[in-house]
């Protein structure tokens, strides 16, 4: 028995999110099946966490037991030939039998991009939320540091959820202007990026949703931490747009 | 009459090319289509240039004629409003009767972009040519620097094009590596900008397809010049693949 651990990216545009659902075409779907195709063996698959519908991935981490004898270094080829051309291997490994995509990981960071330039950037419009009018960077600067830490973080969690402990700790929240020195229209867009231990459901998107609240004027920064402390998702704003977020990176102790 | 200048962006993926045909599903259909929908005009519209079927543009320029009253500022916001979400007009102006977008141009910016990372950019998949074997990078810059200047492109143009004048000037040929620091696979992307006062049809596409044979070893620096002299298409290389190519940027003397 062997554990494999690939790193994967996907634009998650046209799946109905990571996790095998009845309705098909799933991250998760694809990546059995290329896996089925490859050794014959039908895996039950570990991710580091599941995206949502429209969510896209940098490097999401999975791993899966096989006795499959194909040499690591010729995974990552074999599934692409697999898999669709929106979700590519980018790396295999041989990992400790132990290791486990999810309980191993030490943080997972996720980023959410807004664009906001007049018009869109056509060639970055599956991956960027356009929000054209202004943003109050600042106070969404402000805003972020409050969700630092470890919190409770029911108010940011989809009211859906069936899980009893929301408490999570955010180890990092960043927010930078990114500048498109070609665009004369001055387009900026905003990269949030957040790292944290574990994330809620919809938590990063509804984190977001409430910033741009509070970029708009309609909420201040301050209102961040009271919202936190309420747990109370009524108070925070609304989900964010799938299609601006991205799982980035994940960390785990011995998988460099 | 007024006659209205649009820079328009779009990606080409899932369009005919350019210019009306028959079929339909061209970037000048649906631009035309849109300005009929606010204007209720029908319009000639002319661009800069031509892009082929999946070829994508970054800042192609076009003007039509109008009676319409709308103005200026309001053109950009309307016309996308009628328009499919991979074409946006960037910015409108109302220009002088006499310019017009192919015949005022002093200098059109081609890019042509190579993704050389093992596997690739899944976020970029629909704007890179993938190509991950090695090329060497010095052979291909110093093949370029052949094609500058004033030459009969004979060789750089398909076989099917009824021109007579094939003489063009090369203004620039630039090619540039670019490093995504992200990715440990030390991905690498090459970006071709090629600079000049017109192009052949596949011009760029076929200096890029015999770029790539150099890099590979096929071809040598050297050849580059050989195949120019010998105004015979059938010395280059192939037509690179239309989906890596971009029309980056069109110069007017007056139109900044």
């Amino acid at each position: 028995m062997r554990n494999i651990a690939l790193v994967v990216s996907y634009e998650g545009t046209r799946y109905f999110g990571f996790q095998m659902q009845p309705s098909g075409n799933t991250i998760q779907d694809h990546l059995e099946n290329a896996i089925r195709k490859l050794t014959g063996e039908q895996t039950n698959l570990h991710a580091s966490g599941r995206t949502d519908a429209g969510v896209h991935a940098r490097g999401q981490v999975v791993n899966f037991h096989t006795e499959a004898k194909i040499p690591v270094e010729r995974w990552a080829l074999a599934l692409n030939s697999w898999l669709p051309d929106d979700i590519v291997v980018l790396e295999a490994k041989e990992v400790d039998l132990q290791f486990h995509a999810r309980k191993s990981a030490i943080s997972k960071t996720y980023r959410y991009v807004i664009d906001c330039a007049k018009f869109p950037d056509v060639f970055q419009r599956r991956l960027r939320y356009h929000h054209p009018t202004p943003l109050n960077v600042e106070e969404m600067r402000e805003a972020l540091t409050y969700v630092v830490g470890e919190h409770d973080f029911t108010s940011f969690c989809s009211a859906k959820s069936r899980l009893l402990n929301k408490v999570r700790t955010i180890y990092r929240a960043d927010l930078k202007i990114v500048r498109d020195p070609h665009r004369k229209d001055m387009a900026n867009a905003i990269e949030i990026d957040i790292t944290g231990n574990g994330f809620l459901h919809n938590m990063v998107r509804i984190i977001v949703g409430t910033l741009i609240e509070i970029g708009e004027g309609k909420k201040s920064a301050a209102d961040m931490k009271h919202i936190l402390q309420s747990q109370n998702r009524s108070l925070a704003g609304p989900t964010a747009e799938a299609h601006g977020l991205m799982l980035w990176k994940v960390d785990y102790e011995s998988f460099a």
